[in-house]
């Protein structure tokens, strides 16, 4: 096993400022290319913290990763506390100051002298090239482990990473043979998921678990040592066996909204959202979709009754007997979205975000979604979600989509 | 001073599969009291590594916070671990067991004996209530600090740490007075909003900071010692005054969608939304402003030149003479919207997100946004942004919203 630990470094993460990204795209990339991930400390810019948790983590574990502190100011301060960490004097690299010259080259211009401090390494160490920024990474060590520091910006900091620490992890033997998958599933709660594949969740090889992520459900599967691969296949197989319709994809990247888009497209037919409680987020998920623009004609945000009868065409005595959160109310302003926008199928939404019950009473966290396809009976879906405003906006938006992608995947 | 050190447990979150959104939410917390945050440890469920993060943290703070495995099964071990780096033995503690039985008790039911796990305590420390879950949160000690246990659940771990931490922490006389403040701003990029401020930024007391935060540009101050509050005041005051009209608000909350519906609701009049380039996300910002109900008339997604033409009334001689990304379209897109909704004021946006430039050859990261207003010319901002597709269309919302502010801000 090849242990990695992690230290992140910077008063604005340390203060809350700044949301700690490197640190779990680090440890979800490491744990993917086979290392066992022991520990990620966070120290402010203090030389000493700074050194010392370069200490702390190079006792534990094999090889250490550092983000942060590599930029030409006072404040950065990581290569000179790895140096006191290694107990071994900073000096000008040759090859560091060429790196950071050649960066500067690039965009026509010569660095200032205050640059100069991101080629002072420590004795030994051996700089990185840095395609996206001034500071080049470093690679130096410290109780004999490597030592890697990285820029602190995440497009800098994976750039180096991708460029320099990955091919160099991946000729160490001692990297246990991983497998990383994933089953995406929308349309069914947490707990029902959970309870389809509760005796692969109890076992620990491979390691299964739930992640509710911004209302789907990602099941992960993570195999290690010997075979991996195929266990973690078989595994991720039978999962997606048991949940059936509820599985979005087996990629990380593909969620419902791209799985509605590939379907929209592969059935050469085309869509139209009419939304109230999610208020264009359906639309906004669609259009964040690289080609959404063929398939998606366009969309409503009709708030208020007003709008979704002058709007939509929703009739006012259906607003007056069921109320705008009804599933009547849903399937009237699918429809009206189908015929006005000429689309081929029309999502919808309605619901009560809260705080509170509506002027109704419908209590909240009550949605509705509908889908509304031409020569088909229009279907609603009623939902009670017991999640903050924003949470369940977007359970309601992933459910209406999910409702299209479910009758897309079925269709012949 | 009084120093404080994180500790974070978990497997998924040292995997990289869950963020580790507790640590930064403590870490402001911590600091917003007047505490010095030193570090933040993240290790994984093994007993020794908890018990040995927990020590770690106690001989460097004053008070450690430890979050997640408090739990009822068997990877939640902190409840040990505290035990372990304290040296006492564990032992059923009545008074936790009769918060466990409460919390079943407020819902009707009885706790399974898997539950008594939670009520096992080292010796010596104080079960906390949870008010939303089944955990109680701990207060213990290791080499005589006190070390607070919080559950992992965002929620529960933050109304543990108000109800419980907060109140002890206030009685502490080495807490420093500190004084946190925000400027938000909006409209400005950051390196504009930085020169403005640049010798407030380079100064330490207070601390300035400028922080990219979702389209707007805070600038979050820190003052710190005897005073502290009179200073963050004043030099609060002073980046308001030097930032002028991009100022958006001196509080966290309010954003430039939240100061749009009150300056409506002041004014009463009322918006319409016509988007293409943010497909629905300026609509989305509106409506998850509570109240906006009563200013919002509605809004299109208009991602087609087809639906910009049928929708919102866009002349197709304009569409074919400028393109759909121009001022001209996001001009014409603001008036449709404003006539065909009789709302007060209207805002567009038109772009182009990339990934490369559109077919007419408009480079990626350019935008349009418009603000039609009855009775006035309509008046369009251009953009030019070089960020990925989702901050692009983020940042170019908050241009469009920020029309509107400007506007409704200088109407008598």
């Amino acid at each position: 096993v090849l242990r990695a630990a992690l230290v992140s470094t910077g008063h604005e993460v340390l203060r809350g400022d700044t949301p700690n990204t490197n640190a779990s795209w680090l440890a979800r990339r490491l744990t993917a290319e086979g290392l066992l991930v022991t520990s990620s400390r966070t120290v402010g810019d203090l030389l000493e913290d700074v050194a010392e948790a370069i200490r702390g983590a190079a006792a534990e574990a094999d090889v250490v990763v550092v983000t942060g502190g590599l930029g030409p100011t006072e404040d950065d301060r990581t290569r000179e506390a790895l140096a006191r960490a290694a107990g071994t004097p900073l000096a000008l690299d040759a090859a560091a100051w060429d790196l950071v010259r050649a960066y500067f080259g690039r965009l026509g211009r010569e660095p200032a002298e205050v640059q100069r401090r991101q080629a002072l390494l420590p004795r030994g160490a051996t700089a990185l090239e840095n395609r996206e920024g001034t500071a080049p990474g470093v690679l130096g060590a410290a109780l004999g482990r490597p030592v890697w520091l990285l820029p602190g910006p995440p497009r800098e900091m994976r750039a180096v990473f991708e460029a320099h620490v990955v091919p160099s992890l991946r000729g160490d033997r001692r990297r246990e043979p991983v497998a990383a998958r994933v089953v995406r599933t929308a349309g069914s709660p947490e707990s029902e998921v959970a309870a389809a594949i509760e005796d692969l969740m109890r076992g620990s090889e491979p390691v299964v678990g739930t992640h509710p992520d911004d209302g789907e459900v990602a099941v992960r599967l993570l195999a290690r040592g010997e075979g991996a691969p195929a266990r973690a296949d078989a595994a991720a197989a039978e999962v997606a066996r048991r949940l059936g319709p509820a599985v979005v994809s087996r990629e990380e990247d593909v969620r419902v909204e791209h799985a509605v888009v590939s379907l929209l497209r592969g059935a050469g037919t085309t869509i139209a959202t009419a939304e109230s409680v999610t208020g264009g987020l359906v639309a906004r998920m669609l259009v964040l979709v690289p080609g959404a623009s063929e398939v998606f004609r366009g969309g409503w945000v009709a708030y208020s009754d007003e709008w979704k009868r002058e709007a939509l065409g929703v009739p006012e005595d259906l607003l007056a007997r069921f109320g705008a959160v009804s599933a009547e109310a849903a399937r009237a302003m699918a429809e009206g979205a189908l015929a006005r926008a000429r689309a081929g199928i029309a999502v919808a939404t309605t619901g009560v975000a809260g705080p509170g019950p509506d002027a109704r009473g419908v209590p909240e966290g009550t949605a509705f979604v509908a889908l509304a396809v031409r020569g088909r009976a229009t279907e609603a879906k009623a939902l009670r979600l017991a999640v903050a405003r924003e949470a369940m906006q977007r359970r309601t938006a992933v459910a209406a989509l999910d409702l299209a992608r479910r009758h897309l995947a079925s269709s012949p």
